[in-house]
């Protein structure tokens, strides 16, 4: 998917919502547990209700992973679904890679051709070389850690190298990778005040949000110092949508959480003549 | 594995050589092609040929996920070979993972309990939190990306944060992590010279080294900087031990590069009185 088409959902939807599927055996409704397959029915439900109102799905590789085989299964189902039934929607690999060259692009082609995903999220700390291999496909999307929402976020992302922190080091020096100018990234929300000085770095590219919601941060405020013309945003919610309720009425429950979602972004792309 | 028992296993085999399983269909004998699982029964060969000259393996996770479930098969019987005929060997999983608590948490279950891996690589860019929940398994190792031995750990790992390289900062924040000294730490051979500073930081820990071989790095030089009483080195080589020989003699060429290396570093201890 182009960015482009991105941009025409996220109007189109009067919405920029991606729905992480952090899709947890432990947190699933229990009658789903006597199913083949339960994660894959889990997301398969929670997309047929909620794919209206979303732009993006984001299955966290970890959850997939930790079920070994049977999880990998799980998490080719869901994106063959995704694919076949909604090609409009834009599909995030939450895998957080990062290894030198041949590796990187090993793990590129894992998740851009093997299993066709639109996006996969890369941390940092190796550098070009372990960033660039996965920016050489086309019409796939890499999507790099800069600053995260959780705690440890402090321990080095926001240290001062030469008056700068960490991660605006990061912007600074990616954008100038084979193929930087297509980076997104991934901002916390529980900073939003930072939202504009990241702006001023990367005025335009596209910044996966995650942290609204469970982590507590602010759409309005996100919105605010971080949304552009061509709207430039994905703000990710997980638990708070997918385990709104461990009834049999889960995935009507998730709709009503993704709808209030969308209902708030529309008003803040109306407020700002955006649609 | 415990550490005691790592250094138990080095002075018994007078070598502290990890073997790189970086298994690649590309570059395994074509021979081997024609049986069910290439991949595994590669690993088998270079494993039985070369076991009593090595104390640990790595396979790179990322050429295993690269084929999809059928890569996952091969890892998982591999590490179960493994644990099965060779359970004094210290098993490291090269996944270079990074994410928030309850993911980390995640990865971990997947690697040291479904797999029982003995070690996982981390990436340190999202701090505390993500790295604390590896630190809680008994037994289990966490080795944390400090410097590697690629071009790109000059985009950040060595700018300097009040002074200090982040590299630097990773090692002494790391520390004081709940359990950090227990810690390992990934640290690439090109930059030998950078050993002696590191050691001032972190006097003990055991060091994963990388880049000795393919990539250049010495091991006269890093045994000079690095070594301790304890020894507290592991060195690696994937490709120059593994990919030897293209022919069916690949296992017994293997055997010979390996036994190169542990003949250097027995040489490096005997010559400092640690056997």
């Amino acid at each position: 998917m182009t960015t482009q088409d991105l941009v025409l959902q996220i109007r189109k939807k009067k919405s920029f919502l991606c729905i992480g599927l952090d899709t947890d055996l432990e947190k699933i409704p229990p009658h789903l547990l006597q199913t083949e397959d339960p994660i894959f029915e889990f997301n398969k439900a929670i997309i047929d209700a909620t794919n209206h109102l979303c732009v993006a799905y984001k299955p966290n590789i970890a959850f997939y992973e930790a079920y070994g085989i049977q999880g990998w299964k799980s998490l080719e189902r869901t994106i063959d679904y995704l694919n076949g039934k909604y090609p409009e929607q834009f599909t995030i690999a939450d895998a957080k890679r990062g290894d030198i060259g041949n590796t990187s692009t090993r793990y590129a082609k894992a998740f851009f051709e093997d299993l066709n995903f639109d996006s996969i999220t890369i941390a940092p700390y190796m550098g070009k070389d372990s960033i660039e291999p996965f920016l050489s496909f086309e019409n796939k999307h890499t999507i790099l850690l800069a600053l995260t929402s959780n705690i440890g976020a402090f321990d080095f992302q926001t240290k001062k190298i030469d008056g700068r922190e960490l991660y605006k080091e990061v912007l600074q020096t990616s954008k100038s990778y084979q193929g930087g100018q297509k980076l997104m990234y991934v901002v916390g929300a529980t900073k939003a005040e930072y939202l504009a000085e990241i702006r001023e770095i990367i005025p335009e590219n596209f910044l996966l949000v995650p942290g609204v919601g469970a982590q507590g941060g602010s759409l309005q405020e996100v919105c605010k110092f971080g949304i552009t013309s061509d709207i430039g945003l994905m703000i990710n919610s997980s638990r708070g949508i997918i385990y709104a309720s461990r009834g049999t009425d889960f995935a009507e429950a998730a709709k009503k959480r993704a709808s209030d979602l969308q209902g708030q972004m529309q008003k803040e792309m109306e407020s700002r003549d955006l649609l």
